[in-house]
């Protein structure tokens, strides 16, 4: 009864040992379940009548004559003094008219393909942190060889379907020109769809044009095939700012979608209650929906939500609280009240990988699916509060998020299944262990996890008396050592080099 | 903006710091939300169908004449050779029609009463462990030191309503009367409701006239208004023992509550698959819950589940799984076709109080709540798939139980609270920390953590760079340092031990 799994997909180089760590197989995601609903429907029409009223009467201030252009242009009350634009809910309306319900993303390899929308789910790596932390080398500044790894790590678990913005920043690079050096890792080292860095157009367009040239496309049939996403961050309350709006606007022109993400700590972006900071941070999001379809009607949308609130002792931002999972929940409504795909997270404010971490990121992760999420970014790897990628808490995640997956996988209730001659078969206080019922479905008929052990004690203290923190640090050293490089046309390959190449003399020591 | 807040209800020791753990107060819980439902009507007809099927042609073997009479004489076919007791849906259907939708635990203080049914919600202490843990001592034998302290933080901590069977075993005390000297801990230590051991009528009979001394109210008068509860393990597959049944018997004579609760681990006690096992789990169920009726029509009963699956590599129980979960979820739609209330648990497989701990309890109190339980039993302190009461495991248990409450309060959608002035009142990039609407409630706008340490990076470093483990080493020793013993009459007190004192002569060294 001990055969490992084997990882679905994978082809093992020769010489290599051919098991593997327990994991499912790559799959795409369907949440079959109603999501949890935590506002009545009132409640939720008054969210959106009191976003209308933030939109019309109070405005959001842009930065960015583009932007301000689009919006006047639409009818949008604009001040060119303050930067302020102000608009009826019938703008809203007509932009909800074009958007798209659900997008996708297509990566080189199309089998790692994403639906974003309906009913589907898919995991994205931790984006942004500038530290790296694992349990051998400790905590240090984003460097490449990082980078790189937790890119093969993503390419590697396949509970892991997007790769997100900078896993970690590899700092020792030129601030200007390394998103170039990520996107060629992310395609190098990654069959997955990536998250461009939207400061700016210029980074846009580097990974629309590299994922168009990985896939072999030109940029206007990646138009009708979405390659590449961003999230388009709002400085709230209510504050749009010139790089993010060319970053959208690059990103609409070209058929990429956004998502618009106000990053709202309940007590200091926003006011202290769950309902202004959901009436808040909904404003702000439909003032990006309504710009992307400004830009280009059907252009897709992604509704992003990040509300949690703010340890009031201190100010610090807290993640994982009740606080965040109610908002994730009530953001779901929101996004589905508008048709839109749903952009959440699973965060946590741990400093390091240890219980608080587990629980936050437990509890985040079920407000995000039970919400109806589409999209859960930062979903493995965040630790302290997004400051750090860090190893361990991937391998925590992607047992997390796998577990999160056998739930959503829905029960066969057949007369086989109901097993009542498997029953009948064993005596009273017997057991059903070598039972024909119980041989013909044990290698498939549970979980096996990834990070767990259900060793009893006895045995859990003769291997060693593990923790599962100190599993997790063995588990990422050996998907490291078995993960492999995907094949890249080495014709693709040589063109990405050179765009690359040409791109940073291009930029020189000026903005990409 | 630190000022810490008091536990709520109590008073302080004279010359004792005034400050306290952060906890919320005593609460009795409803749970607003619908039930998360994984199985479609037509699956749970098939699981009670199959149910029905397995009683009335499989039938469940009881050892006990008691038990075979009472069946034998409401029509059961009864084969006293086999002891198998088989009965048809009617009798089912006759037993339901008298069974309480919901029942109650009032114990000695009126004020720690707590209902079960309907959608309130309850948790309870660990129950049954062999062995106690802590980091300070390591790996022990259960001993009525350990066990007092255990009752001491289950009185501390409010979120705890309810003690389990023997948070563990006073190892050092005789077998046949320590029962005993834990109902007097309880008692002493406590103002919970608790649970008395079910193993023979001795000990049942104990727990209900201790009970009834300690609340100043007769047997008769407790019958109406219940004290004590208890669970009643079914052997599955289809096995129901004699002690048990006695147990059974004593309790419903009595008034007071059972939980019926087959503990079926999937590919062990029941076939392999969850359909079955909820079947199997849903017939034996119901056998006992007929038995109640048929003992004391009208007796209070829950249904209890308890079905998880076993390591198909090793045959060790696991706990805190995907399949656990989905249990925990169509369990709670089983009992609520019934109109009974629901007993579940949010157990783990962990050795130790790690990340598997925490991410498997935060899953299972998820599908326990989601499930609509009403009892969640073994909530607080369990280790080692159950053979380990941990202290810090407690601490870890209570944050995640204050979560769950915090998730549950429903959210005022006011206009106050929608806060549209409050939004007017800050400029586009500012921030409300300092605004009349947060300075009116940012004390208690947010949960404040127990365990969760929200502190930057560089300030957690500096205060030592503590775990959450090493933080819930803190928190229980702060705890029992703060804890304070409610008063008693000192007439009760003398009663009981009156009490103890002459049913230990009477038992001597027979069994109670």
């Amino acid at each position: 009864m001990n055969a490992p799994r084997r990882a679905g997909g994978r082809r093992s180089k020769a010489g290599r040992t051919s098991t593997s760590l327990p994991q499912l197989p790559w799959q795409t995601l369907t949440n079959p379940y109603s999501p949890m609903e935590i506002a009545g429907p009132d409640a939720v029409e008054a969210i959106h009548r009191t976003s209308i009223r933030i939109l019309s009467e109070l405005g959001v201030r842009v930065i960015g004559a583009s932007v301000l252009d689009l919006f006047s242009k639409a009818g949008a009350k604009v001040d060119r003094d303050t930067g302020l634009v102000r608009f009826d809910e019938e703008l809203v309306n007509h932009a909800l008219a074009t958007v798209p319900s659900r997008t996708s993303l297509t990566p080189r390899n199309p089998a790692r393909r994403v639906e974003i929308g309906g009913n589907s789910l898919c995991f994205g790596l931790v984006a942004g942190p500038p530290n790296v932390h694992d349990c051998v080398n400790g905590r240090r500044a984003g460097n490449l060889a990082d980078y790189e790894n937790f890119i093969r790590l993503a390419q590697y678990f396949n509970a892991i379907h997007l790769i997100g913005n900078q896993v970690t920043s590899p700092m020792e690079l030129p601030a200007n020109s390394r998103h170039l050096d990520t996107y060629l890792a992310n395609l190098r080292l990654s069959e997955l769809s990536f998250h461009v860095s939207a400061i700016g157009k210029g980074r846009v367009m580097d990974g629309i044009n590299m994922m168009a040239i990985a896939r072999g496309i030109s940029r206007e049939e990646m138009a009708h095939s979405p390659g590449v996403t961003t999230i388009i961050s709002v400085n709230s309350p209510r504050l749009f700012d010139q790089e993010m709006g060319e970053g959208l606007i690059a990103m609409a022109e070209h058929g990429q979608p956004v998502s618009i993400t106000p990053f709202t700590l309940m007590g200091a972006m926003t006011p202290v209650t769950l309902p202004a900071a959901m009436a808040q941070q909904n404003a702000e999001a439909l003032f990006g929906v309504v710009l992307t379809q400004l830009v280009r009607p059907g252009a897709p949308v992604i509704y992003g939500a990040f509300t949690s609130n703010v340890d009031m002792k201190s100010g610090a931002p807290a993640f994982g609280t009740p606080e965040n999972t109610k908002a994730n929940l009530i953001a779901g409504q929101l996004a589905r009240r508008y048709g839109l795909p749903y952009r959440t997270s699973n965060a946590n404010a741990s400093n390091a990988v240890d219980l608080q971490a587990a629980y936050e990121t437990s509890m985040s992760t079920w407000g995000a699916v039970l919400g109806g999420g589409n999209l859960i970014y930062h979903a493995a790897g965040w630790l302290e509060g997004g400051l750090t990628a860090s190893y361990e808490k991937l391998v925590l995640d992607i047992e997390i998020l796998q577990n999160m997956i056998e739930i959503l996988k829905p029960v066969d209730f057949s007369e086989a299944e109901l097993g009542f001659d498997a029953i009948a078969a064993v005596p009273t206080g017997g057991h059903f262990f070598g039972t024909d019922h119980t041989i013909a479905r044990y290698q498939s008929a549970f979980y096996e996890p990834l990070l767990s052990d259900w060793t009893n004690y006895g045995g859990w203290q003769a291997a060693g008396a593990k923790t599962a923190l100190t599993r997790a640090t063995e588990i990422w050293q050996r998907a490291l050592v078995e993960y492999e490089e995907p094949a890249l046309d080495p014709a693709i390959r040589e063109e990405l080099d050179a765009y690359v190449a040409t791109r940073k003399e291009q930029i020189g020591t000026a903005e990409p």
